[in-house]
């Protein structure tokens, strides 16, 4: 592995992007984003969609010039279309603008259409408790697993964040609809390794932990079963009525993933006289959290969050682990 | 099994509240909830929970005389004080006036601590929907299941609904975070039925779907395994922030679970100059959902309220099976 400093891969990413023709600003946001999503560890929705973002902007798939536009105002709802514009650059406008209505009305939704992949969702977690307010926002996906019951993709897998602020420990959850990721499904398929717990079908049907056995995304499991599946299945029905976009079944007919619907909704959290109450709160529940004895002995007990604050002071410390190949790729692209 | 009509359940029903000293509204709110659960095929929740209800009543853990308060008010997010009242009532004010701020501006949220159980979780999401509103709503409970990798209940199972209206086939979910009732896993452990997937560990610490070997609430299984308790822990956060109420951890130290704390989000559905749109929508996600074949031949593949909507047609039309023994408990509490 190469070790890569936050530096470098943020002005190598930002020397990319303006070799694809983003703004100077938008070639910024975006390094920063991805370089931000690496250097917390979350490799899968980072550095590693690289270059199949540099593909897609490359083949007109994706409108670098595009600003999102606002279409509609419900009260504190408004419908943004996101007009085929870059999905991290719109879903930071859209969880400014949510927050921006929530900071005079306690609440703010910014429900946007015609949207395009959003990188990983937490990041826009992040950006709200850094600003501190709570966030809760999905996105739909063209249908990527089977609904409970079903013997093929009908739903998304929906990521969904709800991120609570503090000061020192904001907690952000950041979860897909289905157990494991398709991607980490293939990992394991290639290393032989074991799921940790059934991740999807075997070919006869049963539940399995095997993942080379899983083979498409036609048998990976909702997490949960039944809970998953009826989760992706309300996210996607709030995204479409919400922002009037289109749903996964309709994003299925597109080939390419693109023109996806997406819901940010932040809430300033009432101080209502003792300022110092949420951030006590959060405290004392994640202590009490983390006071509960491990079921394998030496094993800790993470919360929704814990392992990004550490793999972000680490990485930022010492620089990230890139794979050569990859970075070579990365490399290669700027030249076209 | 005894059959009992809707009439006679709810009439028994608010007979037996008038006698708690219920007020006659109060009386007629929560005969009318409980057989609406009862008649929705929620048995669990629904005429199972009268007896304890009652006896907690009669115990003064429920102040039936209670008017929730409204505390603060932080643009559309209201805090109010549910002052130990009785749990359906003060979640049926809470959803109403919910809709009333979203009527006015898209969105609403109220807050309420010190209120108690509110029975089904459901009900309330019906309620909206039944106003043409959507709703996000749930509940902390005191500590009912161990967080991921813990081995004791540290973390409550926080029921969470999502409700999308629609005027023929609205879709209600309605989830614990926990993959299954603690109630279920002691009929299936009962009975030596297997749980349909893991529920839970043995006491060697293995996944089981073997309720008996589950034992107690200290090995049950989060829907989802970290997903659920990570969404469990941040439901908790949230509800304690919003309505500066108590959390799971102290509910712990109360001994009988009151004093909870509950969040109701309603969502007006944009117009945006297409009142068909909505409706049309979720028709055609729906159709969608339902196209895909079955995993095993012949199943069906449910959306969330669909089951709901079948039973309460039948139940309604042929009455409701109700175990003997409890619908002679139930006319004996009336006597107290």
């Amino acid at each position: 592995m190469q070790i890569i400093s936050y530096d470098l891969m943020k002005e190598t990413l930002q020397d990319l992007f303006l070799a694809c023709s983003l703004s100077g600003e938008r070639a910024g946001i975006c390094a920063g984003t991805i370089t931000d999503s690496t250097f917390d560890g979350i490799f899968s929705h980072g550095i590693n969609m690289v270059p199949g973002f540099v593909g897609r902007i490359r083949r007109g798939l994706i409108d670098i010039e595009a600003i999102p536009e606002k279409k509609d105002v419900s009260g504190v709802i408004e419908q943004w279309d996101g007009r085929g514009g870059i999905g991290i650059v719109n879903a930071r406008i859209a969880t400014d603008r949510a927050m921006e209505i929530a900071g005079r009305q306690g609440m703010g939704c910014v429900a946007m259409s015609r949207t395009n992949h959003w990188f990983r969702a937490g990041s826009y977690g992040w950006q709200a408790v850094n600003a501190g307010f709570a966030l809760v926002c999905w996105t739909n996906t063209a249908p990527n697993m089977p609904a409970w019951g079903a013997a093929r993709r009908s739903v998304g897998n929906n990521p969904l964040v709800i991120a609570v602020p503090h000061s020192e420990t904001p907690v952000v959850l950041d979860i897909a609809m289905s157990q494991f990721a398709l991607g980490k499904i293939k990992i394991h398929a290639r290393s032989g390794e074991l799921l940790p717990v059934p991740g999807g079908y075997a070919e006869d049907g049963t539940l399995t932990q095997d993942a080379a056995a899983i083979g498409s995304g036609d048998r990976v499991l909702p997490m949960g079963y039944w809970k998953g599946s009826g989760l992706a299945l309300v996210l996607d029905l709030l995204a479409v009525l919400l922002s009037g976009g289109l749903s996964t079944a309709q994003l299925a007919d597109l080939g390419e993933e693109r023109d996806v619907s997406q819901v940010f909704i932040a809430l300033r959290v009432p101080q209502s006289g003792d300022a110092a109450f949420a951030d006590r709160a959060v405290r004392d529940i994640l202590d009490d959290f983390h006071r509960a004895p491990p079921l394998k002995k030496g094993d800790r007990i993470f919360h929704p969050g814990q392992g990004v604050l550490e793999r972000r002071e680490r990485y930022r410390r010492e620089g990230v682990p890139v794979a050569p190949a990859l970075w070579k790729e990365i490399l290669d692209l700027k030249s076209g």
